[in-house]
């Protein structure tokens, strides 16, 4: 255990927090020495701190460890934010001032100029954003909304090989996306709800972040309109999006699919735990993907695609499934960092302290 | 009762057999008189030979009416269809050729050249195509798709003031559409299914002639571009429309609240029984309309608009609501029928019988 | 409207309170003329102090009345209260303390022994135990939890009929009977809860008192042991409730079934506007009651029972359902004060005004 | 692959056959070697003819086999029978007959005098029915119903340490337990069904077999009266139990907790690989155990109980929770087959063949 990086989580007893503690637990290189969490549940052993709404139990060497508030410093190399956006802006700026790496699932910069929003398949090359940050050993890196990155991984075959100039998307969005306690039953049981705060805004910038260029040190957007319309469903984990897109070159129905299949992820050969064997998953039966049945494919780190076809007004359609939580969320964080010890951005802080032993590449 | 024409209905047993029952109940021109189902259920009294699946009981002078089958010819003026579109091509050619008039829900006559496709706050005019119809007094009026009415009662307004040229919409289908038993529980509960057989293709389609117009004796189809994706979702009742459309002549939203507000139903003054006060009702509340909240209302046959906003891809976008049994379905065909008694084309069958009194307009 | 008794509610805008405002309007004997609900709210209209759930829109006299504090005396003759029982104990006092006869849903008062815990159709003299209130003109009246409105109204025949020494009862209960949020969606969707906080008891006890003597002023407990275990569903409205019971007489199947069928209501004459034409509806399809096709039957105000067999540990089981927010919270506070109406326990508070119009029975 | 004894499935392509599939999937004792179903599935590859209703994909070995039907002699050890009720009377007798032990799934055989009806913890020692068997070499072993499981692992503690003497049960069901199509969605979406047929009478009689003693090769009947209320609710896996239970000698609740945890499984020291590693899970959480949230527990073979406290009626009252299709189907009747291994009645039947390598006991 002592050769694993020691990582605090920020938001511990949250819900994307839990989501954290769970796909941290038995994670080859991540170990969790720091959960920090709001003054009230500050002192208290994280079981009793925590309205634990898994299904499986916390994990035993988590159960016992004592929530810390944010004021100390916690004793670990970098930190997951999993912070509500109305808190993180303020304090994971502290972390990072203080000297900590902070890998954020909030949504507070990830439009800053400086700070890479990332999927390691999509865009790994924006960590190099991080030198532009000027806050000594600390920096921030975050990751998408999870209906963005469900977005990116589809799109961005077709963007290398065909061009994508204009996006359409409706999304049925999963009740964990909410948090919790989240959607109220009496909302949701039985019906639909054709609206989440913020949700279309996101989706139609971050995409452009993503897919842009770095260039001298700033991402160029990448030129692509895009119109979300987003609702929610009675789904616990999985978002699914129904795409059109107007492409630049004109290709097929049989093009697409085969673009999808071969599409290779820049991680490949990179053996980081946390990434799929596979991005892209393509389903022929018309009926799939579906959240309940497809959103935990790849541990929940792949993207499902299916039902492509022409478009009547684009030139061509397809459904695309991201599990919200998981790749959309704490799994996504985690990647975001594997990647970044890899690139070496992230390493033990404590000087004196042996390095942690991360496997090395074949 | 002896003043009110006498209804037959094909496939009195079925979903949409019940929801016609559920729907004339009480009816003030209507009375049902003759209920014609498979051989099976032939001889039997109605309740004992149905599955009811309503929550209110089977109105009383029903339950215990004997079915008939589709071989003797029913003591009724007229029939509504509600028959499986696997039986309803030869059933109702044939009850058509034998004299009655059929006002028909299923899928079989509705692109027909000279059969109406008919919405009557939309086109009631395309009843003139029974004219060009060649079985003596039978003739067959069908009403369309239970996606494609929420659909074309939104659009109806833009293409009156602005034109449309393209529309992209994905709907979020309730179960009872797909009759019943229809969708298993162990597929959608918690879950979605992003497909529903040959729904795109009408929705695709039967706008361009609900829209169309009446020229010689023919529909001119509406030129306008569709492309529909079509989901499953876990609601009972209500069909939820994401739509974006491109138009001819900028409009901001604003214009199009307005002219969705502003629309002026043809129907005005004829005092049908099944006409809702307004057929559009315009919600400002962001996070409606819902299905569950508001399919019901005008008694599920008033179309819900919602959430009207610029689309960064195509002009406008926003949500429309229909009541997929209602509006969609048996209402719809009930509406069609009290226009065609308007219109003169329905009126009691048997000579030397008294003509039933309809209320005469003021 | 003036001849009309007029009402206030307290804790107006609360899931309770809604309910209140939908089922009075209309009522032909009651007006709502005040809105109480907490400081935040005050001044407000009531559309804006609201978060309303409820499908039909807000009734809309009730839409633009400001709402005002429990700090103020309002002008109305007696109160609804649909106050939450953290806050109900000291506000209810303190209005039957200022002269206000309270009609209360909530459980504070329910077991005092000078408060009438009241159903209409079980004991309408227990409302003699107004008489023994000294809180001047003022007094408190109560209607039971939920479940046990249903338990009892389903017991009362069989009581009367063959005595009943015990009862063991496993509920359902939907979703509504924990109010607004209440229970968050990632807690129930596609699950079931095997604990509710405090129900268990109150089934327990609550029945004794209702189904009690009045002696000497004093309710004198119904002897029967009572053992619950209750359940959240994901159902919208209705409690369903497996109950077994030990008779003191013999009976079989058809004794039971005939108790239930044959139950006469006290109200028979009285011509309450909120009384079912049933109290108790009896079916024998063995699938049913639902709590999805049924719980509306009576307005929400008929207790359902159905697939009535012997017990092989007690004597008879079978399947009660009944509407929890109307029949088992508005609905049956209405009743109340409409039979308070009638037993002259309810009249015009302010001196000088014209007594309202209450039909004259016949 | 040749080292383990070789698995028919009769009724490859239901719902049960499929979780045998699952199940077995990397089996170390068992492999699937013939897939039976009906005439019409008979030559096509198993992937063609099923409809996998899973959210794993099909294991690659099984996809491509082809089915074979009823009427051919499968070349494998024996077969696992997930076979439906109407056709598994007829065809497991056949099969039996032909030679091969059938182990059962199905109801038909499982109260008849010679056959075992088995969990492996509860009552291992029955399996000795099996010598009174006449088929030759084959024979038939059966699993109780799934609601049954979880019952009589609840109550085994507590027949063994107090005695029982009556239980009252509620069920409610999950929606798997009815196969596949099963409930119609708009049968039991935001609704409960308070009848699932037959199955009242099966945990009223089936635990008197399971808990009843072998006797001069006979099991004499545990004397216990059961009485069962089973409802279906809209749960995907795991029915849970709401458990009244009148004791022989008095115990309070620290009593029946302490007999629950301290129950001993008698499989210890077998190392059967589909076992638990403990029967019984207690949660002190009065919210806890929850269908959805814990009938994996075990992989799904452990039975969780919650809620113990004293019964007002009775002596005792708890919750309990089985998952329905492993523990209470599939992976009951693998876990009966490897019982059966460790006692000797399940070997290689080809004579010459190499018998299979199971691990020695230590």
């Amino acid at each position: 255990m002592e050769n694993k990086l020691r990582v605090g989580i920020l938001g511990a007893t949250g819900a994307v927090g839990q989501k954290f503690i769970e796909w941290l637990d038995g994670h080859p290189w991540f170990e969790v020495t720091a959960l920090i969490a709001s003054e009230r549940s500050a002192g208290k052993p994280y079981r009793e701190a925590v309205n634990w709404i898994g299904s499986r139990p916390i994990p035993e060497a988590i159960a016992a460890m004592p929530v810390e508030s944010a004021t100390t410093l916690p004793d670990c190399d970098f930190v997951f934010s999993g912070l509500d956006a109305s808190v993180a802006g303020e304090l994971e700026r502290r972390f990072a001032e203080a000297g900590y790496p902070v890998i954020s699932n909030a949504r507070n910069y990830r439009m800053h100029d400086d700070v890479p929003l990332l999927i390691p398949e999509i865009n790994p090359d924006h960590t190099k954003l991080i030198e532009q940050q000027r806050w000594g050993e600390g920096f921030i890196v975050t990751n998408p909304n999870c209906s963005t990155v469900g977005l990116v991984c589809a799109l961005k075959p077709l963007v290398d090989r065909f061009g994508v100039e204009a996006v359409q998307v409706t999304t049925l969005q999963a009740l964990s996306g909410a948090g919790y306690p989240g959607v109220p039953s009496l909302d949701i049981l039985g019906n639909v709800v054709p609206f989440i705060k913020g949700e279309e805004e996101k989706i139609a910038s971050e995409p452009k972040k993503l897919l842009g260029t770095l260039k001298e040190g700033r991402v160029e957007p990448f030129p692509v309109t895009i119109s979300a319309q987003c609702t929610r469903v009675p789904v616990l984990e999985g978002h699914l999006e129904c795409v059109s897109v107007r492409l630049k070159r004109k290709a097929d129905v049989a093009d697409v699919r085969e673009a999808f299949l071969s599409f290779e992820s820049p991680l490949a050969g990179l053996d980081l735990p946390s990434a799929p064997a596979r991005l892209l998953e393509v389903f022929d039966d018309p009926a799939f993907p579906q959240p309940r049945r497809h959103a935990e494919l790849g541990r929940g780190m792949t993207v499902s695609v299916g039902r492509i076809r022409p478009c009547e007004v684009m030139d061509v359609k397809f459904v695309a499934l991201v599990h919200n939580t998981l790749r959309g969320a704490a799994g996504g964080a985690v990647l975001n960092a594997e990647l970044l010890v890899r690139q070496g951005y992230l390493a033990a802080r404590t000087r004196g302290k042996r390095q942690p032993t991360i496997p090395a590449l074949a």
